[in-house]
This record gives structure tokens, C-alpha cells and sequence, in this order.
């Protein structure tokens, strides 16, 4: 039997319990369509896996590759690329029910011209954060030319990422109500079955779209952390100490093993100092050795999974399951 | 022939002759064994040949999968890891000349234990930067140890990280001079021939170190290019504008392709708002359009190249190789 000791660090870890946990609060929260799962966060079919054992069927990708992988892992029956291309050529040789967003003529040219691999779309409005997205006013027309060009609308999507990360609940449900505004106005212009919005920060509030796009609580995230939601942190960094000096000591993960957007990680049991490409120094809380393994918390999940080819579901110290990492790339 | 505009977004491009003039630049100045490259920095076997082409056949790695993948390569005449292991058992099946850097009791053990996969060792001394290294009164009694344990001990190496960004050359020569100082008082107490040190912002000042340890010079990074070294920015992420409003675009490169630990990448022609996870938004200097392609200047050109699979190595749009990423992942 592998256990976490045997383990090659830096490694993913994923503690199973905490990950059905989290898997089985959102279901009970949002069941079958109600969520459409991103993968993008965890990047995993295995993981996706569970998600659709929790009666999710419909899945949401941020890349190409992922709506290649998905399809190719079974996971195709309906796949939102919840994300603009010009390069839906690439869609074209999938066995999956593909829907791409699109936000202005260019992309809905490039999903026309893709031979028949995409054959429908949602239109992504900006509901207020400055990323993808067409104006609200715009979406009508941008469905009429997506129809001209023979695609099925199948409505609209808008991420109120501005809002998910909002500590105040008060604050993010009142930009979420005025991003879903802006989405319902674009969504009445447009027609189509789909009101596609949201993500693990305002997933029990935003009741005016009929899907969740969310991804983040199936692992959590420690920015997510302070939101006080129903789901735990599920992933760590596995790292072992290699070198030891009286104040501090070393653990061999660093920039290329930890997403360092957020921030330092953190350390279950010591300070973080710094990190380097291969190492972080800490300083332990209690006497350590050479050779201890540690728990280290990234400060941000998904570009953190992104550096690793694989993740080990462990239950205590017993590694259950490894799982690749099979999304990663574009 | 390919060219940049047939590549799928997000991509590495290096320039092809701007990578010669610093891999020439470097091994006039420090010529054959005077420079042991590292492959950290990019990870990839084919520019190592490039750096055996002009002399150099001793080469530096930070993780045990470097090694392996350098000998798999043919590159393994004389491989150093310089960093700490206790996994020393992973470098057993190798055809290589291997050298491994120790620290501790229990890296020496671990060295010993490999069945054979280790012959000989440098002693790591701490020369200022707090990460890995003995005290450099210790190095002598772990040389000692070593050889007890069977071990050849080529020398010390000892890396003054914490001196070779200094914008001010007489600071950085100065903490440089004061670092080596340590090491040669370790370098008594232990012998051997090899005294390994510096890095890209220390190589041409580092006088006292028989080799020096530099991998940033090959493709260069933002911040060492405040340092004034004769070494340029030869690597960018290619990207596609996949979005566009009156005020901004969104491309299609983020926090998964872009290492983040020194912050936002720059674009050139615009001004970088934020990153998100598969997205940059930027201020366009000029009018642009949708499926326009940009290169991005990432903030940190290491952990930027370990989250992709491979570099294209361009001459203007020209693409004349593409190199995998080999060596990512431990």
C-alpha cells in the first residue's frame, strides 16, 4: 500500500473525505444542470469524474484542450467553452455536445468557419468586470449574426467576477443582483434556453441565472477561505524538508511548484519567508528534521495544480488514487 | 513553413539569434568548463546542446528529474545537482557522471544509500542567502563524513543569491566578495577541486568560484535586465487578443502560462490592468483588433516556462524548431 511517506515532493495532495464533502454540499445545493462544473480549476477528468457521479453532466472549460480532453474522457454530453477562440478549428474532431462562447463578430466568424465543430453558442456579455464579454446592448445583435451564420444560440453567459471574491456578503449579493441586471436585459435581447453566470463565491445567491459556472469548491481556494462558504480546503502541497539551519528551515517547493499570484503559501506549522524556484524557507513552529514531510497551502489553487502532472487522493496517510493532471496545456 | 501565426496561443517563442548572441556573449567569457550551465532556468535538453555547442559539457540541475533527463539526453559527461535530496535513490539507473550538493547528516546518508547512483558529492555551504548550505565551519566534518561514507568530495559550492540582483555593481561585488570569502574558508576545511558559485548577475565578478553556476543568461529576464549585463530578453509568450472593448483587450495568456512570483507581465504596445487565470487585460497603445497576436513579457522567465510544454524557437516569424520543455516536473 502507497502512503504519503512514499510519495516523490513536491506532490498534490487531495484529501478524499474533504473533496466528496465539498462535491456533495454543492450537489445537495445545485443539483444535476443547476451547476455546469469547471474544470478549469482542477484541470482532471478523474476529479471530473466525481463531479458527474454527484449527477453534474453538463461542464464548463476555460480552454481548448480541456473541451478535447473531456470529450475524450467521456465527459462530452454537453460542453461549454465558457471562453472566447479563434482557434475553434481545433473543437472540430470532438464527440461531444460543443457550445463556445462568443462575444463580437470575430469569434462568431471563427466558430462558423470551424466545419461544422461547433455548432452552437452562448453570447458572453460583460456584466461588469473588464475581461470578455460584449455590451449588454450588444447581444442581440451579436445572436442575430451568430443565427445568420447557421449557429444555434443557446443564450448568454456573464461571469460577475468582480463580485466572488467580495468578503462582505452584503456587498457581493448587491454586485451580483446588478451583474444579473446587465445579463437578464442582454439575455432578453438574445433568447435561449441558458442563463449561464456565477462561480463558488455566489453560487447560493445568484438565483437569477439557471447555471453555476463554478469550479472552486470542489478543492477551495484560501482566498476563497475567508467567504465563510460551506467547503473546505481539499489540496495541499506535499513537500519534504531538506536542508535544516537553526532559524529556519527548507522545503523543497517553490515558484514552480506553487501559483504565486496570491501571495506566499502558507506552512501547517511554521512562516513562510520566502520561496525560490525549488525551495521555500520557513520558519518551523517546533523542533524539525531532514527528511519530515510538511503540508503547504498554496495561495492560489488553479495555477497551482497547473504546474503538477498528477494528484494523490489520500485518506490520512494512505494514498487511494492518483489522478493526472490531463487538462494542463492549450 | 510554420510561422508564428499558425502557432496555438498561449505559446513560448524564443528569438533565435538574440539566444546565440547570449550563449556566444557567455562562453567567450566564461569558455568550456568555467561555466556549468543550469538548466533550471529552461528546462529543456535541446538548448542544452545548444550550450554543449559552444564548450560547455558540465551542467547544473535543481531537481533529481533534470538529472535523469539530462542523461537520458546524453548530456550527463558531468552533472552536478545543486540542491538537496533525500531521494538520491531516483538517480540510480543513470549513465551520467553525477554529483550531488550536501548539507546535513542526512543528505550525506541519503547520498550513501543510493546504491551506487552517487559517487561523489560537493558540500553546500551557506554563503548569506538563508536557503540551503551548511555553516561554513561545518563544511570540513561533512567532507569528512562523506568520505567515511565511501564518497568522492569534488569541493564546496555555495550560491550568493541574495547578491546577484543588486542593481548597484559595487554592492553586488562587494556581498559577492564577502559571500566567496566564506566559501574559501569552507573550501579549506574540505578540499577537492571544484569551488562552484555565482549566477547571471555574478558571473563576470565572481572571480574567486572556478565555475560558475548561471542559467538566466540564455534567455534573459526582466529583472535582471536593470542590471546592464551584456545579456538580452530572448523569450516572450506568445498571445491572440480574444476579446476587445473601447478600453481595454483581453488576451489569451494568465496566470497558468505566465510565472507571476515578480508580478504582472508587460505587453509591448499596452499597459497591463490584470492577469486572470487564462487572461491578461491590457490598455492598447494603438487601435487593435480581434485575433490580433502580442507578445508578452513575463514578470519571471523560470516558473513561465514550467507551465509549457514546449518553446518555438523563431527567426522574425519565422518558426525553425520547437523544443519541448523536457525537463519540468520532479
Amino acid at each position: 500500500m502507497t502512503t504519503i511517506h512514499d510519495l516523490t515532493t513536491p506532490a498534490l495532495i487531495v484529501d478524499a473525505d474533504l473533496l466528496e464533502r465539498n462535491l456533495g454540499t454543492m450537489a445537495a445545493a445545485l443539483p444535476g444542470t443547476r451547476l455546469r462544473p469547471h474544470v478549469k480549476a482542477h484541470k482532471c477528468t478523474a476529479l471530473a469524474k466525481r463531479q458527474a457521479a454527484h449527477g453534474h453532466h453538463t461542464f464548463c472549460c476555460a480552454t481548448v484542450r480541456e473541451m478535447v480532453g473531456m470529450a475524450a474522457a467521456g465527459l462530452g454530453s454537453d460542453l461549454l467553452l465558457a471562453n472566447e477562440t479563434l482557434d475553434a478549428r481545433r473543437l472540430a474532431p470532438l464527440e461531444a455536445r460543443v457550445t463556445v462562447a462568443v462575444d463580437s463578430e470575430a469569434t462568431i466568424a471563427a466558430a462558423a468557419a470551424a466545419g461544422g465543430a461547433v455548432r452552437e453558442v452562448l453570447i458572453d456579455v460583460n456584466v461588469g468586470l473588464p475581461r470578455c464579454g460584449c455590451d449588454p446592448a450588444d447581444a442581440g445583435r451579436l445572436a442575430d449574426l451568430a443565427r445568420q451564420h447557421g449557429l444555434g444560440v443557446r443564450g448568454v453567459m456573464g461571469y460577475e467576477g468582480h463580485a466572488v471574491g467580495m468578503d462582505d456578503r452584503a456587498v457581493r449579493t448587491q454586485l451580483c443582483e446588478s451583474a444579473m441586471e446587465l445579463l437578464l436585459a442582454a439575455h432578453a435581447l438574445t433568447g435561449g434556453d441558458l442563463i449561464s453566470a456565477g462561480g463558488t463565491g455566489t453560487y447560493d445567491m445568484n438565483t437569477w441565472a439557471n447555471e453555476i459556472q463554478a469550479g472552486s469548491y470542489a478543492l477551495m481556494d484560501t482566498a476563497y477561505g475567508k467567504l465563510r462558504l460551506p467547503f473546505v480546503q481539499a489540496l495541499w502541497v506535499w513537500s519534504t524538508i531538506i536542508s535544516l539551519s537553526p532559524a529556519y528551515a527548507v522545503a523543497d517547493c517553490g515558484l514552480k511548484s506553487l501559483g504565486m499570484d496570491h501571495g506566499n503559501p502558507t506552512v501547517v506549522g511554521g512562516a513562510v519567508w520566502f520561496c525560490s524556484d525549488e525551495h521555500t524557507t520557513f520558519a518551523p513552529d517546533r523542533p524539525a528534521r531532514v527528511g519530515d514531510r510538511i503540508r503547504v497551502t498554496p495561495g492560489h489553487i488553479d495555477p497551482t495544480i497547473a504546474y503538477h502532472e498528477r494528484m494523490h487522493v489520500v485518506s490520512g496517510e494512505q494514498v487511494l488514487e492518483t489522478w493526472p493532471v490531463d487538462l494542463r496545456g492549450w
